[in-house]
């Protein structure tokens, strides 16, 4: 192991995972599907939700309250809809076969949407409205998480970051995808700014007074007693559209919960009343719209993409030297990573080593 | 005409706009679906979208750009989706017939959206998703507007205030019911704030120089020379999640225009070339799904109601009484105007008597 971040292949982690997910009892189809929700998002570089987060589904497997082997049952089924019971499997298994559902009923009849209760963590949400853009049609995912973020004007992390997913195909390059937490910021960017031991900026967590924190590694553990609390997109208050962020997440906790009669906010911790690790019984709600039930695609494409450009060809705020949509970055960050490789820094280094000598995974030669 | 703010009987100004818009030649029966849109508006409390935008629809009318026979024509049609062209008609018209038909195909099939192009400012946006609510489904609405909201980086009005509404039934008394435009704020509250002869807050609004401007009367002849745009939800820049709003914004303008091949950004300024009146040319989205095909309505309401419920109920911020859930400022505000009276202010006082004069509304005796 390294005391400095190394980039390692993509090819390599991808095919890591692929073994450590096999290797903790998943099937190795379904390993490959958990496997590529997090390389998508290590190639977007997102890494608070890729080769980052392996350790911790590894685990929650070892703790008993994450499946390895995914049952998916269709509790409820009509033209357009479902309601889907994902009995702690992989999230990542139960979302992208939920969301390929809610894609085919759209095909079919226009529209297609699915609820899914009693799922896991399903990695990052945008992987899954990409599904439905790569077969032409409008995609969106919603998904409940475990409590962090306080309502306006209370000071309790009830709501999860509840992040809003949609995505459009263009006729670009690349697609329009939106995919962001409800909330200002979340865990992951708090625990880069530790890492570089650096304050966490004014108005992203709100303490039991009600007022800003901005000592990192006092939010850290601050948010693990619950003394800490995420702010709501808009900011502590209502003044600057605080309660926008709230309400917002408010109506991804509703989709993701009330259409399957399933856990929100507290019970979903992950903890039991003693304090001992369960399943965090999450919810989520994919949605797609068929394009070409409205207008041809190509118009539709066309349409969205001088939407865009319009958007990007506009006057630059002075100093600023580019405007970018939703997706733009990930997809040129993809071009940086793929040359580049996945940067590995050495808390991860030292998390991926104790999961190849646990699972025997030889084979690999890491550069650490 | 009185120098103040006075207040006057709910059935008085609900009568008073049906006879406005009948006397312009508005059908009666559609001229009650226009005002029930707006006097909803004013008993929310939300000044902006109510009576005080009635002299706006009369000046439409008066320049030619608004058509007061609405011809509601379905382009395309399947099982769960529509298109519909509303050929420059009422907009409240176009939009409460569009909304009926979503709820009518998710009734059937679980899922239904309505996609409308060649529309006209429709009021409020919250007022369709909650007549999916009152009919037990989940409503959505999206609207792209006037240009006026820069994006992240860029100082160019572009984007409208695009608002997002979603309403959802709960077992208490009031709904859930979410309104809001993706912007900080909108037109409406600058020209509160410019009465009352207050300065704008820092960082609702951005200048050519990529500054906040808070000076409230520059602030409302830049928004009219293009030289001063809102600020996304989330504020200047991407440090406290700018760029989610502009995302949020993005996404209205996609499915309110790329689903109906129609206009969108600059082209919706209600400008032509010349600098002459002409329509506005909006587009729209509407969606329901019911519930029922989901779980029993009565446990939706309940979950829901349940997650209203706990975060209400979760410890305050220091110094604040309450917390609340989207929609329930609302009812209560209703209660206070259906007592007191909707506030009109004087100069909204002289715009009602120009339109009493003009159309010959002789019974009303307005107490200024």
């Amino acid at each position: 192991m390294t005391e400095k971040t190394v980039r390692v292949a993509v090819e390599t982690i991808h095919s890591f995972m692929i073994d450590v997910f096999t290797a903790l009892g998943v099937p190795r189809d379904e390993g490959k599907t958990c496997a590529q929700v997090l390389i998508t998002s290590d190639l977007w570089g997102i890494e608070s939700h890729g080769v980052g987060r392996l350790k911790m589904y590894y685990d929650r497997v070892k703790q008993g309250i994450l499946s390895t082997t995914t049952e998916f049952e269709i509790v409820k089924e009509t033209e357009t809809t479902a309601l889907v019971d994902g009995h702690n499997g992989m999230g990542h298994v139960i979302s992208a076969r939920a969301m390929q559902m809610a894609i085919d009923k759209a095909k079919q009849y226009g529209m297609g949407s699915v609820a899914v209760r009693e799922s896991t963590h399903f990695g990052i949400d945008g992987y899954y409205p990409l599904m439905a853009v790569k077969q032409g049609l409008i995609g969106m995912a919603f998904t409940n998480a475990r409590p962090s973020m306080a309502p306006t004007f209370g000071v309790d992390p009830l709501l999860g970051t509840n992040p809003i997913a949609f995505g459009a195909p263009t006729d670009e390059q690349f697609p329009f995808l939106y995919d962001a937490a409800t909330s200002i910021t979340q865990r992951g960017k708090i625990e880069v700014l530790d890492r570089a031991e650096k304050p966490t900026p004014a108005g992203w967590v709100i303490d039991r007074e009600g007022k800003t924190a901005v000592d990192t590694e006092a939010i850290l553990a601050g948010l693990k007693r619950k003394e800490k609390a995420f702010v709501p997109l808009g900011g502590i208050g209502e003044k600057m559209g605080g309660h926008k962020g709230y309400g917002l997440a408010t109506i991804v906790e509703i989709l993701s919960a009330s259409l399957q009669g399933g856990m929100f906010l507290r019970s979903l911790s992950g903890f039991n009343p003693e304090e001992s690790p369960q399943a965090h019984h999450l919810g989520h709600f994919f949605l797609a719209i068929d394009i070409e039930h409205f207008v041809p695609l190509e118009q539709f494409k066309k349409t969205t993409g001088d939407i865009l450009r319009t958007l990007r060809n506009s006057t630059k705020s002075p100093g600023k030297e580019r405007i970018y949509t939703a997706g733009e970055k990930e997809w040129l960050m993809e071009k940086e990573i793929r040359a580049q490789g996945i940067p590995i820094n050495p808390n991860l280094q030292k998390n991926l080593l104790v999961m190849q000598e646990d699972l025997g995974l030889e084979t690999y030669n890491f550069p650490f």
